[in-house]
């Protein structure tokens, strides 16, 4: 009984993320969903890219934390719409569902966005098996995680189009090897495209808002 | 009914936590439950740990992983029992339950065994919610990670014995306030232990190692 309901929430949730989708591909709205464990980075990525990218597009930004408001609060400067999903309100919750963005999405103005980004739980679990309705699942990795991770959570990495290799220039003081890193990602998912950062150096960020610069353009002349 | 459920779950969860609680106390054998982040350095210490005790206790491992059994085989070396629990065979999850430790102790001769330390999966959300029989829940938390996260996952730190701030040899190349981390912990846990460790450096093991030595003594001379 106990599997059946899981699987219950879990097409309730697809279902509402097709919903998601189609809404989104209607208003031309890119929408990115980027996932990591604490502490990877996922804030300070944000940041900068809103940061570099706010004169040539509209952002919206899902903060999803399990207890404080402190992310949306480092990302107000920037005088954009944020929505602040508190999970704890939802039974102390380690991932978003898709339900949680639909309502999200009623506090935007569709028509005047062009990218929204979600910050989800950190966590490389159990985001990983719940569907938001996105374009893109980006997953954050800091080099001070360790090679391996790819591998020990393959869910995340398998189901992320995207892997940003943040924190490099900690790696001349670290026992990593980054060859390795990539090889274990590519196990996991042979097409994931891979951007090595650094938001302290500055390293690599012009790769990723090009990424990012390309893929908001196709789905807005799409 | 889902919530029912849920309860239902924690409830037995936890009186299968006490039944070990119970034997582990008959047995004299204190047990550990090292959890964090992915990548905040559980294995290293554990093995740290393990390679400095290993002629003072007799020492048994139960890992926790969702997928592969890497870090079983980096203790390997110390010629010590170890189950290694991979979860994805439950269904991927994210934590450990009591039921499976209780299966693991099977694998354990008691009578010949000072100290079990459970490396949990890497998670700061769901770990916390289940409590496995254990004397010291101990939260690893890397400086790379920022000051936020005991705010940010308060359940975890809340009801953890032990902070392990590990990797603190990377401090001198991070934009980072020691003091505010150690002040977020205490907020969520006025009485937590805060250990200060690199095991690159060497920085804070022997403390860590004090620590092991007076609880595990102490609960052989209960």
């Amino acid at each position: 009984m106990e599997i059946k309901i899981l699987e219950n929430i879990f097409e309730s949730n697809r279902e509402m993320a097709e919903e998601i989708r189609s809404l989104l591909n209607e208003k031309k709205v890119y929408m990115i969903d980027i996932m990591s464990s604490p502490g990877a980075g996922k804030t300070t990525l944000t940041d900068t890219i809103i940061g570099k990218l706010k004169y040539e597009y509209r952002f919206g930004v899902i903060e999803g934390d399990i207890k404080t408001a402190t992310d949306a609060e480092k990302l107000a400067k920037h005088d954009i719409p944020i929505v602040q999903i508190e999970t704890s309100l939802f039974g102390g919750d380690c991932h978003l569902e898709s339900s949680w963005i639909m309502k999200s999405l009623d506090h935007f103005d569709l028509d005047d966005i062009d990218c929204i980004i979600i910050e989800n739980v950190g966590n490389l679990v159990c985001p990983a098996e719940f569907e938001l309705g996105d374009d893109e699942r980006m997953v954050v990795l800091s080099v001070t995680e360790g090679e391996d991770k790819p591998i020990k959570y393959p869910l995340m990495f398998n189901s992320s189009r995207t892997m940003v290799l943040s924190k490099t220039d900690l790696l001349p003081y670290l026992p990593y090897n980054i060859d390795t890193a990539i090889a274990n990602a590519r196990r996991a998912n042979p097409d994931i495209t891979i951007i090595k950062t650094s938001a302290l150096s500055g390293e690599g960020i012009g790769d990723l808002l090009d990424h990012l610069r390309k893929n908001i353009d196709r789905k807005k002349s799409a």
